[in-house]
């Protein structure tokens, strides 16, 4: 098996397979990390909408509604961005809506392929397990910023190759999977010092997110595995 | 000043900017090695062409014609994509016409930019002299392989960071400059070792073609600045 990595999703196009490639949409700051949390803490669904229109309209129908454009909360939003307002509180038993400046727009590009999952630092020897447990291709599609190339997601695009070539046998397809794994081997002794100088983090210390960035790139603090059903249109814990 | 580093012609539009940004568009395998080469040996123009339908018009109206798909050079060409072909005996005062399976594309996502120059390892200190005398903002387009990502036309963007970083005050815009750089910094002392896992070098060694990717490796075999003008759509030496 090969694991490579999408560095944005308007590169989808070009890196998309035919077959049962396992697609994980990854966007450390913010979104795939709060859906991870919400999902941890008993949110019956992830219901991933592209549009603040469509955030809107659920909000109006009696859903909890999350995210952000810009790095900004919406006016009407229960939640914003960030993992730890998905409390068990809140969320329990819940369907909640989560429309991102990023990932919600990754998960709309992949989403005719046939497994996606969610894949955050949080969850990542969950996706990890799960990806060598299915025997199958994999491809890590980066959220990116507004289609832009990024750090941090490449980062756990290059630190799921290292798991997977080490733990599952696969190989890293040059060149944007081996690089990714040279990044990460780079960053992974100190990740924030990585990341400081990245775009992201400028936004994210602009709005006191620091704390959040801290959080978003440890590894493991939550066991869910998030799959998207292109049925139904959300996502929930295998 | 900034530089910053488009990853694929497929990127372009949401890294371009208004304004006086330089573009470099780079296939260093090899189509802009050989337009750095043909120019160098004295050919009058390069016309860059998309498509091969247009590279064989020109052939048909009595034009010297060069280029490749999927690294096979056209039946009807008088060129491959191989840098010594474009002899001085054969290009020089010739308008010569060139397409190619990714760098003519990425001239062609880029030509409505202010000012458009072609660069390679080749001309790196051509290219960067001119940046710094025009204290512009530049951006490296990657003409990679088929819209995806690429090893060696990322590295010549970490070389040109490094050079305008180093000499010009630039600031390597991250996220995609900063790991260009880094990408540039582990390959430099060893470049064919870097890149020898990479896609395009296992097509290039497919077709015995090594010792063209260790030449288009090389700074600094030429001088010359080669630039497109969008009214002429041609590319000549400024």
């Amino acid at each position: 098996m090969k694991i490579d990595v999408c560095f944005s999703p308007a590169l989808y196009p070009y890196y998309k397979e035919d077959g049962e490639t396992i697609v994980v949409v990854v966007d450390i700051f913010r979104a795939t990390t709060s859906m991870c949390m919400a999902l941890n803490n008993g949110a019956a669904s992830i219901i991933p909408v592209a549009t603040v229109e469509e955030a809107k309209a659920y909000k109006d129908k009696g859903y909890l509604v999350g995210g952000e454009r810009n790095v900004v909360k919406f006016e009407f939003g229960d939640f914003g961005n960030t993992p730890s307002e998905y409390t068990r509180e809140k969320v329990e038993g819940k369907d909640v809506v989560i429309s991102t400046t990023n990932g919600t727009h990754a998960i709309d590009m992949a989403e005719d392929c046939s497994c996606l999952i969610i894949g955050s630092f949080s969850n990542i020897s969950a996706v990890a397990d799960f990806c060598i447990s299915q025997q199958k291709n994999v491809l890590v599609l980066c959220a990116g910023w507004k289609d832009k190339f990024n750090l941090e997601d490449t980062l756990f695009g290059g630190a799921l190759t290292e798991i997977l070539v080490q733990k599952g046998g696969y190989n890293a397809h040059f060149d944007a999977a081996g690089v990714a794994l040279s990044m990460w081997k780079d960053a992974k002794s100190d990740i924030m010092k990585y990341i400081a100088n990245g775009e992201h983090m400028k936004r994210l210390e602009a709005h006191n997110l620091i704390d959040v960035a801290d959080f978003c790139v440890t590894s493991d603090t939550v066991k869910v595995l998030p799959v998207y059903d292109k049925k139904t249109k959300k996502i929930t814990v295998l």
